[in-house]
């Protein structure tokens, strides 16, 4: 009880940091009365689309709400509401805050680039702490609730299940919001930059764009509202699947099983405040790197997890040599445990480091892109894509040794604790996103309201950076999600054999005579693996094909405002922000419904159509196989994606530093054709990857709950 | 023995066809002087090209023949050698023959547009029958050898071993041929192209481009050479597999043995016979459809196939009701076989029809490309990668559907034989793929003697379909291994099983006390899953950037020659055409290595890293799912790229036609900009995933065979 206390402390001092710094961010000086406006109309137009979208979310989510309670009681209906609810607030508050930041961030770098790094950052921590603390406080309080309130025992089914549907109402908005924010922000960006830039010729955020509100608009809704949520719901089903796990390998062991369900918890919430102890030294140096002040923190954060990890490891299981053995006959120490929990942390560090190099301004990828344009749009995407292709390989080859070294450790629990190490850096990782679309918002605001070039030169230094550190939150949550495959998978199968073990005429009927056989030579097995692997795919697809049809709707409008006011360009009249900003919310709330139902629909008519072909066995077989086919080819197509777009992002900055002609070369021209191809693939199709990945994995488990109570 | 002489007698029917065909193709009209030096120009640079090619091919595989003579006996480096010789010399052939029935194309096109297809299908045509025809020759002709010449017995570890390497011969010549080949022609094709059309605003094949006649050499050397050897090493290692599926499953059941060995054999010869028959049906009608013309051809082909393979097993087995069991215990019907076939060309209907739809003129897919030019390069790029990832749907749902059904008719062999029958028709489907290359060059050789326009566009009509079938072949060859993927990783568990079943101090002692573990469950799986699924990705990823480093050359290339004779542009002064030839030859010769011993060395360098972390068993394990997961990727992978490539093509070439402003409008740029994206994607990275895939499954399977030397 007293560790489960410590842990919503721990949850809540997220909440207290954030209340104190969304003061302390507030307080700073919000510019001038032009810069007000713009942000006012930036703030306006993304409530605008939040609400919208919200409510759209609510109907599909009120639909489930009712069949969950109907199929599986009211405690998990609840699970579900808290998950979804607390998704969709860290989202909604982090917006909020990045809105109001934006400006005073524009502001501050009038005077000092490191004044300006303070407040974006300061304003990105609120997101990321509120998204690791709600998500933590969430789960946290709700098992306290089943265990203690409700007096469930910690590890029943009950339990279980409503911390599974937690886990999917995260998960719903998450997908929703990653792909509507996304569409929206993209539609905007490129319409924007393909009518702005290439045809008008008027630079990016220039207030003769119609476009130019609603691209600041999306960047809060997709880079900051759609990110906090598909963060918050990694954060929230990977602690959930840990405790899942312990729940299953120490069924029947109560004090061993109540302290391993607390233990990511306890990791969660020490690393919240030692993430909070890191953002304190984020501070620019005198070489005046961006991205040197951003590893001072998280290095700080790091290595104070390691030695806040060792205190929990100390508080629950006293000290690192306590054995344990699983119900499955495997044993290791809580040492073994802790040494997972450190193998998540470099793992963590090891993509920060690989995503620099492939989307860094300094490195050969970037500069692979620029150089090749200057042979024209068609070397550059060919480039581009060559290195969205091979930046995979090191992730892929970092997770691969984290799974066979922490599975070496402790088995699959080792795998999960190291996932949950992973995510508990969460806070901090976010806050270093999140600072991005406010350094972005900030640049667009210095634009249109005529700041000096240097504020421009400032908070562009600053979104370079911003471009790497989104990329490195996108590649950070799915390599968690490729390093947890096993786990999610096992908490299927865990989940299955315990059906399959415990049916019988009274119980579980649906189960009784199902054997299922997960070997490579089952050819179902091989069917699941190819229709798991065709949802990225074909998701990805669907995403890219809305973003174009956005993007061209926008540039449409914006020629149809430049004909009708031909004084838009002479700067006489003013263009109409305000339909750019409706016409975009209607689009990207459209084209997200589809899309989103993909992964959610695919498990359950895969499970009824090969039931009818094959029977039951083969159709959990098929299933099963399906979720490991998601994450194989998800985990590919999402960095690929998000490294490729990132690059080819920053390899536009490069040449517009001055290399290759700079501004306005024929090569640059090549260089933001290569941005718009990222820009979908960067900050669409490939994070909500993501979300797909985990929703297919818990419609699964939820799916054999309802089964169970056929 | 008789139904074995009849099997050659087919295989020397291809042949008969090809010297007949030859002839005929020759005797027609070469055209005017200028003609015939153009063409003697590209067949100069292309013979040149290959011959550096086997060249260094050759020294690769020197080495590789040696190893396996020391490893594993002479009769397997023999048939190594075999595969590799014939592969080769179906390239060799059919490229001679493409660089001189271009010429006669073009000026048979100077009189109908029937005309021009009759002679340049003729010419792929040769190339279609001389692949299906040597690769069977070659597989019949040695295992007449092994067993009646050399006395082994039908299922023995010799006979079994010494196919495989033939297998691996092929598909050795396949993967240098397909990127060398690959990367020569994009890298012609996207400088050309930047530096031709874009920059200097001259059009395709005009001869004041230096680049022009190296273009047309590497239609030649890879679109024919390149994906002859390809289709050869898919028909070889397809039919292989099936044999040795065929050996394990009646192993010690002799009669059956023979027959269920012969049957794949059977298949392909008797299909050859209804593939010549089908070149006859191709025959433009009234309408003038030219994808009429090869469809009358295609279904041709397809149904008197369905009355040959009738006759096979009338003629192997009696009949349809013949009863067999495996010895795993599985019960089929000859009948069930032969469904098993059937559904082979249903498939192979299907794919072809799906890929014309993705890729074809006139529908959806290639004009919402077209339309998204119309708002720039950016919207053309995003939708042809949408696209691209939305065209592995169908695909991958007729492969599973294949798999369902072909699996619960006859289990893995019926499995294996339904890829058998996909790929007895490669004469006919090689075919319809050559003749693109012939057509392109026919094209060039147009436009460069400066032909009326009229002949241009009958070539380009014809060209346009030819990007369609391309793309087709290529569908076909990497569908034909998706299907087939259970086959290959059959073979590779039966080996095991074998050796491990017959361990002792004695004999294959290294596989003594192994226990493998093919479960989901098991980490290594899942291992093997992931990196297995990194081959496509950082394969494709090498091929990009290599075809984008050699296009970068030609470019520069190419403007150092206008800027040296600026005579060239007024049409006083000749190109130096060679130095294209030569720069690209050595670049596309250096680039091919690497990537192509990634595939070769990946299961190699696993099993022993792999075998020093975890032990042999789990070593066994990894690479087994690696087999797997380098399908599952490479899969969508390889239809993404061809199909997504074949539309951005025919998206230019409906601009071209006169939509969204036709020819020189900023639509078109954008278009072409997408179709140089879509080069690679095609010709280069999408196809050659397809030997990759099959190469790393054969060297699996001989690392079994010198281990259990070992």
């Amino acid at each position: 009880m007293t560790a489960l206390l410590l842990i919503i402390v721990g949850g809540l001092c997220a909440v207290a940091y954030g209340v104190v710094t969304i003061r302390d961010v507030m307080r700073r000086d919000a510019g001038t009365q032009r810069m007000q406006e713009i942000a006012g109309a930036i703030a306006e137009g993304a409530q605008a689309y939040l609400k919208r979208q919200y409510a759209t979310i609510g109907i599909v989510g009120l639909v489930l709400f009712v069949l969950l309670a109907w199929f599986l009681g009211i405690k998990v209906a609840i699970g579900f509401l808290i998950g979804a609810v607390l998704s969709g607030a860290a989202g909604f508050i982090g917006m909020n805050v990045s809105v109001r930041a934006n400006v005073r961030t524009a502001q501050a770098a009038t005077t000092s680039l490191g004044g300006g790094l303070e407040v974006a950052f300061k304003s990105g921590a609120v997101t990321g702490m509120l998204v690791a603390g709600l998500a933590l406080l969430g789960v946290a309080l709700y098992y306290l609730f089943l265990t203690r309130g409700a007096g469930l025992a910690p590890g029943s089914r009950e339990v279980i299940d409503a911390l599974v549907a937690l886990g999917f109402g995260a998960s719903l908005i998450s997908i929703f919001a990653r792909l509507g924010g996304g569409i929206f922000t993209k539609g905007a960006d490129v319409g924007g930059d393909l009518v702005g830039k290439v045809e008008a010729g008027i630079p990016e955020d220039d207030p003769r764009n119609p476009a130019t509100i609603a691209d600041n608009v999306g960047d809060n809704v997709g880079d900051c509202a759609g990110m906090a949520a598909d963060l918050f719901e990694t954060y929230a089903v990977t602690v959930v699947a840990t405790m899942v796990l312990a729940a299953i390998f120490f069924a029947g062991n109560a004090p061993v099983l109540e302290a391993m369900m607390l233990y990511p918890l306890a990791i969660g919430a020490a690393c919240i405040v030692t993430s909070i102890a890191g953002t304190y030294a984020v501070k620019l140096g005198a070489n005046q790197s961006i991205m040197g002040a951003l590893y001072k923190g998280l290095i700080a954060a790091g290595v104070l997890s390691i030695v806040a990890i060792a205190l929990v490891n100390l508080a629950l299981f006293g000290g690192f040599s306590t054995s344990f053995t699983t119900n499955t006959g495997l044993t290791f120490t809580s040492g073994a445990l802790f040494g997972c929990a450190v193998l998540g942390l470099v793992i963590t560090a090891l993509i920060v480091v690989i995503t620099e190099y492939y989307t860094g301004i300094n490195f050969r990828p970037v500069k692979s892109i620029a150089t090749a344009s200057v042979t024209g749009h068609g070397t550059n995407v060919i480039q581009g894509l060559a290195i969205s292709l091979e930046s995979t390989a090191l992730p892929a080859l970092v997770i691969v040794a984290g799974i066979i070294a922490t599975y070496a450790l402790a088995g699959l629990f080792g795998i999960a604790i190291a996932v949950t190490a992973m995510l508990a850096l969460a806070g901090f990782i976010v806050a270093l996103d999140a600072f991005g679309p406010v350094t972005d918002n900030a640049g667009g605001i210095a634009e249109m309201s005529g700041l000096p070039s240097e504020v421009r030169k400032a908070t562009d230094a600053l979104d370079a950076v911003g471009n790497t550190t989104k990329a490195v939150t996108k590649g950070y949550a799915i390599g968690s999600a490729g390093l947890g495959a096993l786990v999610l998978f096992a908490a299927y199968t865990s989940d299955l054999n315990y059906f399959i073990a415990h049916a019988s005429p009274t119980q579980y009927r649906f189960f009784q005579g199902v054997s299922v056989d997960f070997s490579l030579s089952n050819p179902y097995v091989v069917v699941g693996l190819l229709l798991g692997g065709l949802i990225p795919f074909l998701f990805a697809g669907i995403a890219m094909t809305a973003v174009g049809r956005a993007a061209s709707a926008v540039v449409e409008e914006v020629r149809r405002q430049f004909r009708a006011k031909p004084g838009i360009m002479q700067g006489t009249d003013r263009p109409d922000y305000g339909r750019a900003v409706d016409m975009l919310t209607r689009a990207a709330i459209k084209e997200m419904v589809i899309p989103s139902l993909l992964p959610v629909l695919t498990p359950i008519v895969l499970f009824f159509v090969i039931q009818a072909i094959a029977g039951k066995s083969q159709a959990f077989a098929t299933v099963g196989a399906s979720l490991l086919g998601v994450i194989l080819t998800g985990l590919y197509v999402a960095i690929s994606m998000t490294s490729g777009g990132g690059a080819w992002d920053n390899a536009k900055k490069f040449i517009e530093d001055g290399h290759h002609g700079g501004k306005g070369s024929d090569a640059h021209k090549a260089a933001v054709t290569g941005d718009t191809v990222g820009d979908p693939y960067k900050d669409t199709a490939g994070p909500a990857v993501n979300p797909a990945i985990k929703i297919t994995n818990i419609i699964a488990l939820l799916l054999l709950a309802v089964l169970a109570h056929a």
